[in-house]
């Protein structure tokens, strides 16, 4: 069922899956609802707004990595369509309980904040003004103590109420920490704008999602894939998302100091291997799930010289991001970063590529550990500098007269420079998401699903990436559909997989061709929804100074032509 | 000839006009050279962009009113294609020259400020760094001082050299004081990011334009048409623009508070006719022309209570802006902030309507007139909240999280209220500048050129609003690419007039409707370098506000569907 939340007149209205949405779920779903039932032009934060909370198409089920949790909106960061999802404890929940999707629509005249219960035997909306002002920390542990632990919990930090454009929504992770985010695109202020500061998600006394037509073979075959993922995928397992520091700098991939370099002088500091031995002296963990049914298990729990719980998932965007491109080599002052982010309610790839702008501008210096943490109490503080920074780094960019701003369609890029990775680069020009590496990230062994694709690329050189990152773009968007988190690989071999799963699930007959062109349809729909809001394709495109400024000593700029940028997805 | 500067290389070449070019001046020539030349994607203060200088098509010759210079760039506030016209000294002399456009291209790499010198002798830039960071009104004094008084000059104040989104560029008036203004859309700032301070223009020893084909006819047109024009357009001769507070404020059309109602209990206190009595007791002026030819004479000089010279050209627009929708009514106030304007080098509507949101937002109330002193010392200090404030409207209000922001692509909305003047919403909503009445403003009694439109209709009405604005998007076009203030009238009997200037200058046989296909042809080359810095015509709509607030006793909202706003460009 989809459940609505009207915060107007805070009705709550069931209503049966309509049968076109039968087969969409995750970013399928919350892409075709917004599509369908947002005006392009209204404004972000206002009533016209809606926020889609949804779990995968195979969300709940026994398929490995599958309980990531989409929540879609009309973006205050991009002005476009977003879909942001992560791991946490939520989406499993909602899908045993039988929802497909919840909607947060309308929006509140009183300024008071409130809650939502979601159980088996219903939902409710009930006040939640204590909480005004509250980090996710403290306001899951006032919540628990209020509600019980069995609950997950979907929180917004002070970020989120005061409309910051970076503001995510947080998700409790398996120890019940708010550590797992829907981060990019501001997610949380559209939620903060309906006035809802927290969802609680009980599954109590359901028995399971069910399979339409073979459960055994389901997991037969979940089975097999997990054990193939748990060996092929050691290396997250052991290092994390942090091991692709060392590579990312060998290439010059890593963005150093507002994206000046792509090598990092203190690289070794912030790396995969140096995080590893601090986790072990410290009794952190690694191997660790951010979502039950994860085999990869890519997460760490941090911990500080004191063995004090600090943060979980100290992960590579962060590290490079808040890390490197800040010129910061401290991993404690990163973890730091990374708690204070988690609990402000922020996206900590925003933060670090708009602090990287405002040590660009001159304010603060690059590697400035105290300037990094007065900037972070102007935050707190809510001052003007602190609004500004909460808008992201388009917007500080341009009020700090910043010619470099590492950003596209008004999101700041991920941690790879788009020179030296050229199909992400793509990606980043592309995807209706903005610049997002998780829409399609060409990293090197990455191929795509077209027989010219299927080889190996030397990812430093334009040929190929543009077809290989429209692929990826694709399988990608076949994996946040069913809710699977993208490392179990957006590759040709595991669209056959998901298709066997789907149809055992659902008992329908999908093709691996079925599912890519399912993907080429939610692309179209996003591309349509952001051509509406007045994000046309003609606006892919990166910043100027990744087309003029040479990165490295092989003298790499971006030369993936405009043009081409603007019809990747004109046949699709 | 065409003059280019090219400031990466300090280079000045002349070239001879091209012959596509040959029919287009003004805004017909300054689009059309940034379509043809400029990126569209390229970073609207770096080196891709250009600034275009030309006067229009009739500049210099006996025509009246002919004398308003275009500047056009890829603006930093809109991200799209602008042109912005003003008046003064300066068109005139370019068009004496006998240059058609100064092109200013690429971009020092010091940090250095230049000035260009004009004359028929030849094009020079000169070190101006003793200029950094003077006001217009000093730097004019001091490049008198320096070089005489025989120049006109084109200046930028503080503003520009910061690349404040809202700065203006300056142009000298007839007494010589930098009181005219290209004010939208921050020319300024993208000649401040050319590290251009100002341009000195001399035109002595020149014969004046030559008329190709017929000069007694040409002059004996212009010498009637001026007649007509001093009979008809006396009020604003009379009263300057400002006569039109107190009708405005009678129809509900004068924004007030930040567009929140359309009547100011102030009114009387800011209204042209006791503007008038202060000029007539100060010993100001009125009926004062702001160009060599102008027969219309709006402009007016405004003295303080001891008979000092404060400010010129106190205008509707300003008094609208920065008075009643800032619930300011003391014209005293408006003078001075008029005058810090000027002379800081900034657009005083952007900074009206700027100023509105940040009262919106509950920092500083409505009608705070220290709060707005404290606002312009932000500006003059240049702090992270005047840095905010000069990136305009749409900016600020996103970071200071106000949800009503009257602005459109980027740039505030001038001083009528679209739900009252329904036609000049819809020219906001739809001109390829942003929310500017100057492309078609639909006051009670504009007519069109089609038969439907050669009407009068009740402006509060949506019937007939967007064929009118159409019409008078059109015929504003044609004016601004002649040079002609657009006060002469954007009326179909005045093209036919045009139509005859035009060809007795130029020896051609152009009818009405081909001056009106030359319009179609400007508006659709802005139509398309939008599209293609990713402005599509799907982007053209007003503020959700206006469709949803309901405005004065007859309950006004803003009622024409975005279709057809979308579609009004479609089959020019």
């Amino acid at each position: 069922m989809i459940i609505r939340i009207d915060m107007t007149t805070k009705e709550i209205k069931k209503q049966a899956v309509p049968k076109k949405y039968a087969l969409l779920g995750g970013r399928g779903l919350t892409s075709r609802m917004i599509l369908d039932e947002v005006n392009p032009l209204c404004n972000p934060l206002g009533p016209g707004n809606k926020v889609i909370i949804a779990s995968g198409l195979l969300g709940g089920s026994a398929a490995p990595c599958s309980g990531r949790l989409s929540i879609g909106a009309k973006s205050p960061l991009t002005g476009g369509i977003k879909e942001s999802n992560g791991g946490g404890t939520a989406a499993v929940k909602l899908s045993k309980i039988g929802i497909k999707a919840l909607v947060v629509e309308g929006q509140p005249e009183e300024d008071k904040l409130y809650l939502l219960k979601v159980t088996p035997e219903g939902v409710e909306l009930l006040p939640a003004d204590e909480l005004k002002g509250k980090g996710n920390y403290e306001t899951v542990k006032i919540l628990k103590q209020k509600y019980g632990n069995n609950y997950s919990i979907l929180s917004i930090g002070p970020a989120g109420e005061r409309g910051y454009s970076m503001a995510s929504i947080a998700i409790t992770d398996m120890e019940g920490n708010p550590s797992r985010h829907c981060g990019r695109g501001g997610m949380g202020a559209v939620l903060g704008s309906k006035k809802i500061k927290a969802v609680l998600i009980d599954d109590k006394g359901t028995r399971g999602v069910t399979y339409k037509k073979d459960e055994k073979e389901f997991k037969r075959i979940a089975r097999e894939w997990s054990k193939t993922l748990i060996q092929t995928k050691a290396i997250l397992t052991n290092f994390g998302t942090a091991n692709l520091v060392t590579p990312m700098n060998a290439l010059g991939v890593l963005p150093t100091k507002n994206f000046s370099t792509g090598c990092f002088e203190n690289a070794e500091k912030i790396s995969g291997e140096h995080l590893r031995e601090l986790l072990e002296q410290r009794g952190g963990a690694y191997g660790h799930p951010c979502h039950p049914g994860c085999v990869i298990r890519c997460s760490n729990v941090f911990k500080d010289e004191n063995g004090e719980y600090v943060t979980s998932a100290l992960e590579y965007e962060t590290i490079g991001l808040l890390g490197a491109n800040c010129g910061i080599g401290n991993l404690d002052l990163v973890a730091r970063l990374d708690r204070f982010c988690d609990d402000f309610g922020i996206d900590t790839m925003e933060l670090g590529v708009t602090i990287g702008v405002v040590m660009e501008s001159g304010m603060i210096s690059f590697g400035d550990e105290k300037g990094v943490m007065q900037l972070i109490e102007e935050l707190e503080k809510d001052s003007i500098m602190g609004k500004l920074i909460g808008q992201g780094a388009a917007v500080t960019g341009r009020v700090l007269g910043v010619q470099r701003v590492p950003s596209v369609k008004g999101q700041g890029i991920s941690s790879y420079d788009p020179r030296a990775l050229k199909g992400t680069g793509v990606t980043y020009a592309t995807s209706p998401m903005g610049a997002d590496h998780t829409a399609g990230n060409c990293l090197p062994g990455r191929k795509g699903y077209r027989p010219e694709t299927m080889k190996d690329f030397d990812v430093t050189e334009a040929e190929g990436q543009w077809e290989l990152s429209k692929d990826l773009q694709l399988m990608t968007a076949v994996c946040d559909y069913c809710g699977l988190c993208f490392f179990v690989g957006p590759t040709w071999e595991n669209m056959e997989i998901i298709s066997q799963l789907i149809n055992a699930r659902y008992g329908c007959s999908l093709s691996k061709d079925d599912v890519i062109a399912l993907a080429k349809q939610l692309i179209k729909t996003e591309v349509e929804f952001n051509l509406r809001a007045g994000i046309p394709q003609s606006a892919n495109g990166l910043p100027e100074f990744f087309y003029r400024e040479k990165l490295g000593p092989k003298e790499l700029t971006f030369d993936i032509s405009e043009e081409r940028l603007q019809r990747i997805f004109d046949n699709l």
